[in-house]
């Protein structure tokens, strides 16, 4: 997918498709949070978890969009592209395309607002420079 | 809440809490999922089932928007707050207010398109007369 | 129902219907783990998080029969009977019947042993006497 | 895993975590399903929603009994091992093994019987012999 230099994939379980055949909608979201956190992990080299634990950074999901183009079905395997758009004082933009295996018609567009948060007030905090540098670095934001 | 004819209540449970003891993003997606079926059933008095397996009418969603203010924690007693605001000729635009029990400050504001489908070619349909006269009146959009 | 002092009360959602318009295997688990919960805060007068904050007590799943005699359908109002049948040194057997609202005949027996466990080092604890005590009142097991 | 034929592998994903920081109870009811489902696709060669389709055969499960060894953890890769240990007229029964990828203690043993039923009238049906010879020749157990 063209700007985008990490994707991750996903199977549709049996248990995520609702009585109309497809997937339902909620699972989506999960999908996306597999997205990020594999891009966190395989893509910037970065454990959030870990850096949660250490009380540097954790995030929160603030404001979010979907688009959805067309529907994910049973046993699909899907491409979860993302990427980091733009990183400000204390939030980042992730975009999304989900895409089936074998095809590049989209089948949901999303961009996501992340808050950088101290993981033990849940209060709101300047992004750190290690997550910011590595983002900007694996982006080529700079 | 102001402007608002219809909400709906479900309590939070134990298996939709994350590690971070709060509700994780993707069950917000099934809160309003009940918002909008109790909305049809009980607001509405329209069964969507039963006018899907008429052939008459079914929804998807396509498009949303969803702004989390507060996050939702165990057994929060939620309020999903419901209403059209506008009707195309095959997309019908919904807001939903999220609030715990008790508060007026909102944990989440959504707004989500759905567009109106037949249910067997599953392609868009304008949305049927039953259902749009039956919003206009409950919403007093008309 | 017969020998149970305790329910509670669950509406299938439609997130938990799969294709073949039931309720998908995963949820009923989801459904008991409800009624256990609601047993202790609701039945028992016992807060489990906040016994496990205070380092006193917590409890594991640690072996489950389910015996289906029905489906669960969507919007179904289903009650979940729930009781202690033993207490042994580290463990609690309890049994759960779940009807649907207006019915007799079960949709689904159940059998749970908990295994009581140290909150921090999560090793098994012999069932502390508050906890004891309070399940043999209720059932009157004594 | 001594007397397996197949396994089939899923990775753990955060929103199946809880805030005890293991994987809630009813998800592990999901990945035996994700197993029973490729056990039947690519270790039987079978594909139960054609045969569904087809109006030939569908299984439901009638009991399963759930023996919780240890916890699976966040981004645990899991292993599944399935087999079917007998058939009867009507039902068969499944064996599970689920191990932690690069260990042997099991995590969970469990053992599910299904039933096989008309799709379209859901009674029960004495298992095809499409069915049944093809599982009695990949088990070995004629």
């Amino acid at each position: 997918m063209e700007g985008f230099h990490f994707k991750t994939d996903i199977r549709v379980r049996y248990a995520e498709i609702d009585v109309q055949n497809v997937v339902f909608n909620s699972h989506y979201m999960t999908y996306l949070d597999i997205g990020i956190s594999d891009y966190y992990r395989q893509g910037l080299k970065l454990d959030p978890r870990e850096l949660s634990r250490q009380g540097i950074f954790d995030f929160v999901l603030a404001k979010c969009t979907l688009d959805f183009k067309q529907s994910a079905k049973l046993d699909d395997i899907l491409h979860i592209w993302c990427r980091t758009v733009s990183i400000g004082r204390s939030s980042m933009t992730t975009e999304f395309v989900m895409t089936r295996a074998g095809e590049t018609d989209p089948i949901l567009l999303a961009e996501f607002v992340y808050v950088s948060i101290n993981p033990s007030t849940k209060k709101s905090l300047p992004v750190p420079d290690v997550v910011r540098n590595r983002i900007e670095e694996f982006e080529q934001l700079a």
